[in-house]
């Protein structure tokens, strides 16, 4: 059964509702044995895409991952991406931001780490936190030193989706091409897997007693997503909302919309021109000597 | 005479002709040590403004200077600036783009450079060079490897300054404030400071070859400043042009509207809250005895 990437994603204007979206839909895989061979198999493509991505030095690729804890991110692009190489790929992981991150607008800190043409760019967690954690927890805003007179109260969350729609309008103007990652956990399977990483004794250090103060508000999360996701899934820089209960699966998706998303652009190996194959021929004469 | 900023600033979606803005007014000094005194005036003044911008700690600021060589802009900004503390003011000078600048988006590598709250950035040239400089030498834009495809070469500025205008508002929302001048020289004017420069050994280090073959290019130059002037200023992110043939004039002029604009800001010193002040007082009684 091919994985069709439009399957995920969310249509630039539409009203998103997360208990339309799936967090578990049927295997695209028969076996575990399957599944990896599947994998393999896509990283495989995706490592020559990524060759040729550098080498044709025009297209950066930025991957944005968002999802509630122990939903898979970190599992996804450890298994997805190891098969890439390092020098052309990049994982940003945002937590708490620093001093020198709040002094600036919100937007700052992740633009400044933004890939280079011809890399790939991995934004675990995003400037999307600040309108999901931030505006689940509305004390966040007030340490973040915004004048008071500039804060339009009622209107907040809209206009930090302009901002960054216009940045990722700018980014695809420019040849960025941002790729973005809902994984869609169900409550009950987050406490399973929390339940998990507390009896797991190699487990124990991804458990913290504030991930579960975080699963009270899962309502507010996901009521913050779905104004999210629905408001900033544009053409040029879609959300996908990846089934994320079934964490192989998951992969196999993802690994197939960063396939499909590299495909689309179309790039091809510099071609030498006239005058760079004459040069490049006559220094083979020289080397063969 | 009273320095009037309004004079001087161009009106949002106003069109800008450049032969209808004088590149030299009336001084407001009378001689040159008024000229002195009115100055370290205003350089007072602006230097407590900014020990209330540091302990406010809401706004930063940002002001951007741009112009054709020799116009003033270094002078300006060491004659007026020099009395700031330097704990709450950095300059960046951009010259060319390095190969990690050029590897990503045009505003990249200025937005890492961005002030943070309670302090002033200068920029000595800036983002504005990338619908100037590069507008009157269509070959560097070549230089920056944007994928041929998503070139729209006839809207290509206006796109440019469509990404400008978005990205000065979202730091007009976030509390960053920028101020846009344009040192206004005559052609006859800079073909005196270059002779100067050349005459004089102690200035000949600012003079290149390269100056002057820029100079062919003025008719260019002016017409890319007048579209640009005309279409990125804006109420909240104006461009003030600043007549620059006399050079004493003009600093005089630009540390009032930098004046002006911190003003227009409405801060106050942090006042302590009730419980702040007691803990303050109590602290006062341990330190007393």
């Amino acid at each position: 059964m091919k994985i069709e990437s439009e399957d995920f994603r969310v249509r630039e204007g539409k009203e998103v509702k997360l208990k339309d979206w799936p967090t578990r839909v049927k295997p695209f895989y028969r076996s575990k044995e399957h599944c990896q061979e599947m994998l393999s198999d896509h990283i495989k493509v995706l490592s020559r895409q990524q060759g040729l991505l550098y080498a044709h030095n025009r297209y950066a690729v930025l991957l944005i991952f968002q999802a509630m804890d122990a939903a898979g991110k970190d599992g996804a692009i450890k298994h997805v991406m190891s098969g890439i190489n390092p020098q052309g790929c990049e994982v940003f992981s945002f937590k708490h931001p620093g001093t020198e991150d709040l002094a600036h607008d919100f937007l700052w800190r992740t633009t400044c780490r933004l890939p280079e043409r011809g890399r790939i760019g991995i934004f675990n967690r995003s400037y999307y936190e600040e309108v999901l954690i931030v505006r689940v927890h509305p004390e966040i805003l007030r340490a973040q030193q915004i004048p008071e007179e500039l804060l339009d109260k009622k209107r907040i969350w809209e206009k930090r989706y302009c901002s960054i729609l216009d940045l990722e309008k700018h980014l695809h103007r420019n040849g960025t091409c941002v790729v973005k990652f809902f994984l869609h956990l169900s409550k009950d399977e987050q406490r399973q897997r929390f339940l998990e990483r507390i009896d797991n004794p190699e487990k124990n250090w991804k458990f913290s007693q504030a991930d579960l103060a975080e699963r009270k508000f899962w309502k507010d999360y996901m009521k913050a997503y779905e104004d999210c996701l629905g408001a900033t899934s544009t053409d040029h820089a879609p959300w996908y909302i990846v089934p994320a209960d079934d964490k192989e699966n998951a992969r196999l998706i993802i690994s197939q919309i960063i396939l499909d998303t590299l495909k689309s652009l179309k790039m091809s190996y510099p071609e030498p021109g006239k005058a760079h194959r004459r040069e490049l021929q006559s220094v083979r004469q020289l080397l063969a000597k």
